[in-house]
């Protein structure tokens, strides 16, 4: 980061929260340029992924925080990082080890909406 | 759509909603891959979405329903459209009018996090 840089703190500070008081983060191929995922991120999960430079997020159902590829291997290594222009939305453009997806689809956007069957 | 696509009320019904019953889509470039902008649907954006092949959002801060364009001219026609894994997010690619951000830039994430200057 360059001098001018601000702290990971006082970027968060920045962000608007969402009703959950997170931060939408979606995930890019830097490569290929496919959307991979989307999660969510915490002010902890946030910092985390900045010093390290590996995504970490915020699960929700689990209500905890959540380096991805800890228990797959499949880590996110962030190439970039960007920021919407209403501060609402983050954008990582990654390095993807194996698959993004659980499923061991490279991405989670592998169903097209006219293939969705009945549940 | 083919015979065995479920109707878009249909899709909406399986879709996990977040805490204000929204649904998050992404908007990316279908010739480019470059991510455009994220902002939310309810139901009805969502069905006038797939009825009419130009992207609606719901406005959280408007409270009204939104076709992308309307004020602009700057549309996004669809081109494909996707769900993700767990079935809570949304990527279209689609054909973009003009630019995506009100701004003037083509895409809302022109801000590396690096340059985010204090406000």
């Amino acid at each position: 980061m360059s001098d001018k840089s601000l702290e990971p703190q006082e970027m968060w500070a920045q962000m608007k929260k969402n009703s959950d008081g997170l931060v939408p983060a979606i995930t890019q191929d830097y490569e290929t340029g496919d959307v991979l995922m989307m999660a969510y991120m915490n002010e902890e999960s946030f910092i985390l992924t900045l010093e390290t430079g590996y995504m970490h997020y915020y699960s929700r159902s689990r209500n905890s925080l959540w380096k991805k590829g800890e228990t797959s291997g499949h880590f996110q290594k962030v190439i970039s990082s960007f920021i919407d222009c209403d501060r609402d939305t983050l954008l990582f453009k990654i390095d993807q080890t194996g698959a993004a997806c659980h499923t061991g689809n490279r991405t989670c956007f592998f169903t097209e909406l006219k293939d969705l069957g009945s549940l």
